[in-house]
C-alpha cells in the first residue's frame, strides 16, 4: 500500500537528533510548559527540518488502526481469530490494536478500554465472544464507532453485524457420524450455561439422537464449562455411570482431552474402549493422542470474515447480512470407531 | 490514566453528524480537492464544532502505540506471549499492535511492515524470535524506534535488549530428574536447527548426562523441528532402536505430544512403558493424557519484561541488564515414572 513512501520522521528520531529523550519531545509537541526555552527551540527547528509528521495530521494518510477486543487472553482460541483478522486487516493496510478488556474483572476496565479507544481515535472494534450489553453497546454508539462481533456471547439482538459457526449444525453432525458408527448411548458434555453457542450445541445433540429415533437420556448430559478440568470431570461421572457411554461428544476440543484423561485413569482407550469427539479444531485437536475427532470451527476464517465485514463499515458501506454463521466441518482423526455387531445395543 | 477525559470525537461520528461517508471526511481532513465545496464546509464545520483532535496532535496526548511482532501467528505459543505484553503496556496506557511479518515467505513483508510502521509512528517495537539480521536492524536504526527482542533466533550480537529463558539450564534440570528417577538410556529430540534455543537445550542435555557420568549415545539424539510432526517422527525412530529409550526428552512441549502418539500406536503407556518430558509448559502440556511434565518457560512473563523495557526505551532510560534470561523451572505431573531395580541398567 505504502510501498514507495520514505519512512515518516518518528519522535523517537527527534529525540536522538536533539539529544533529548522522548518525553521531552513529547512535552514540545504537546505544548507544555515544563522544557527550557533552548531545548524546545532546538526540539521545534529539528522537528520543522526534518518534516516531523504528526499522527494523523494532514500531511500523512491517518494509519488506520482497529481494536481487536478479548474478554481474556486465555485460550490458544485466541491466536485462531489474531491471525484471521491480522492477514485481512493486513491487506487493507490497516493494524490491529489487540487487547483484553477482563470484562468479568470489573467494570473499570470496559470503561477503561472505551477512554483508550476513543483517545487513540480507533477506526473500528471486532469483539470477540463479548456479552455485547446495553451499557457497552451504548457506549460504543456514542462514539459512532463500526463494530462487528465475532460468536456472540448472548442473543445477539442489538443492531450489531455478529460472525459465528454453525453450532448447532455441526452438534448434528457429530452426533449423526457417532450414530452412523453405530453408536447409541452417546454422552454429551455441554459448553459453558448462559452462552448461545452453548445451548446451540446441546440442542444440535438432541437433534441428531431424535433424528434416528433415539431417546434423549439425561443421564447422558453432563454440565461443563468448556474448559479442561470441567471436561475431566464430566467425563469421569459419564465413565461411572452403570450403563456407560459407547461414545461421548464433548462440545469443546478442551473438554475432550479432559474426557480423554479420564477414560486413561479408568484404563480405558480411546478409540478402543471408548469412542470421542470435539468441537472447535484447535491445533491441539491434532495433538492429542490418538488425534481428535472433532467439528471444526473456522475461527481464523470468522476473523477473516469479521475483518472484511468491519472494513466495509468503516467505509460506510452497508451489511447486507449481520448475522452471518459459517459453516463447520467433521475433521474424521483417530478417536472415534465404529461398534462392531457384538458391541451393539439392540436398535 | 484517562479516566476523566471526555472521549474524542471520531472520524465516525463527524461522518456521521454530516451525514458524509467516512473516507470523505478524511478527504476534508487531508486537504484533498475531490470533495463537494458544500460538504467540505459543512464537515469543517462540524470538526470545529465537535472540536475533533487530530491524532497525536497538539490538543491530545499521542495515544502511544507499540508494535509486537511475530514471523508467524501459528502457535499457541503467541497468545501466552501477547498476553504478557497486553498487561503491561495496557497498565501504562499503551497499545499493543499485532503482526506477523512472515518473513520466510517473503522479504517484501518485512519491507510492507516496516512502511507501516513508520506511517503508524509506533513508539517501539517487540520482536518474537526473529532473526534480527542486520538489514531488519540498520532499518530499525534508521527509524530510531526503541526495539527489544524475546527469544532471539540467533546469536544476539547485535545491541538491542534481549528477553529469553534459561534454556540450557531448564535442559540440564530436565535430564537431572530423569536421572533421579533412574532412567538411563535418554532420548533426546532437538529443536528446529540453527535457533539458538535449540543448540542451548542440546547442550544442557549432553551436560546434565556427562554430570551423571553417562556417555552421550549418537544413537539417542534425533533432530526435530519444534513441531507435532517432527516429534513424531523422531519419537517412532527412537523408539524403534534395538536399544530402546525408557525416557525422551523432547525440546518443545509439541514435539513431546508427537512422541506420545508414536508410543501410542507402538502399543506403548506413558509413563509406565516410557516416561516423556518436554520442554515450553504451553497449556497443552496439562490438558494431555497424562498430562505432561514439562520444563516451564515462563512466556507471559517473558512478555511482560519484554514491555517494561521498551517502555524504559521509549522514556530515554538505559537498560542496565540487555540480556536477560528468566529461569525455567520444572512442572512435575504424570509422564514420568521412576524405574525400579527391575527395570534398571546396570549402572
Amino acid at each position: 500500500m505504502q510501498d514507495n513512501r520514505e519512512p515518516a520522521v518518528t519522535i523517537s528520531s527527534i529525540a536522538s537528533a536533539a539529544g533529548v529523550s522522548v518525553p521531552t519531545v513529547s512535552r514540545v509537541l504537546n505544548g507544555r510548559s515544563d522544557v527550557a526555552p533552548a531545548t524546545r527551540e532546538r526540539v521545534e527547528t529539528l522537528l520543522r527540518e526534518y518534516g516531523y509528521r504528526r499522527r494523523g495530521s494532514a500531511q500523512a494518510a491517518p494509519a488506520g488502526l482497529v481494536d481487536l477486543v478479548f474478554n481474556d487472553l486465555d485460550s490458544p482460541w485466541a491466536v485462531e481469530i489474531i491471525r484471521g483478522v491480522e492477514e485481512a486487516l493486513n491487506a487493507e493496510g490497516l493494524s490491529v490494536v489487540v487487547s483484553a478488556i477482563h470484562r468479568r474483572g470489573s467494570a473499570d476496565s470496559t470503561r477503561k478500554w472505551l477512554d483508550t479507544l476513543s483517545a487513540r481515535a480507533s477506526d473500528g472494534a471486532i469483539l470477540v465472544t463479548t456479552d455485547l450489553d446495553s451499557f457497552l453497546h451504548a457506549e460504543l454508539q456514542r462514539l459512532h464507532l463500526p463494530v462487528v462481533v465475532i460468536d456472540p456471547a448472548g442473543v445477539p439482538d442489538l443492531d450489531v453485524p455478529t460472525i459465528g459457526a454453525t453450532n448447532w449444525t455441526g452438534a448434528v453432525n457429530a452426533t449423526e457420524y457417532l450414530i452412523q458408527q453405530n453408536h447409541r448411548r452417546i454422552g454429551f458434555v455441554a459448553g459453558r450455561p448462559g452462552i448461545w453457542c452453548s445451548r446451540a450445541r446441546l440442542d444440535g445433540y438432541r437433534a441428531g439422537l431424535e433424528a434416528a429415533g433415539i431417546a434423549v437420556d439425561p443421564e447422558l448430559v453432563h454440565g461443563g464449562d468448556f474448559d479442561y478440568a470441567s471436561g475431566f470431570d464430566a467425563g469421569r461421572a459419564l465413565l461411572a455411570l452403570h450403563d456407560r457411554p459407547t461414545a461421548i461428544f464433548a462440545a469443546s476440543d478442551q473438554m475432550a482431552l479432559g474426557v480423554y484423561e479420564a477414560a486413561r485413569q479408568q484404563g480405558l482407550r480411546i478409540p478402543d474402549d471408548l469412542s470421542v469427539i470435539g468441537f472447535d479444531d484447535l491445533p491441539e485437536a491434532g495433538w492429542a493422542s490418538p488425534p481428535l475427532t472433532t467439528i471444526r470451527q473456522p475461527l481464523s476464517g470468522m476473523g477473516t470474515l469479521a475483518a472484511r465485514t468491519l472494513v466495509r463499515l468503516i467505509h460506510g458501506e452497508t451489511v447486507e447480512s449481520p448475522r452471518v454463521e459459517l459453516s463447520t466441518r467433521l475433521v474424521r482423526r483417530s478417536s472415534v470407531q465404529a461398534l462392531g455387531p457384538q458391541d451393539r445395543f439392540p436398535a
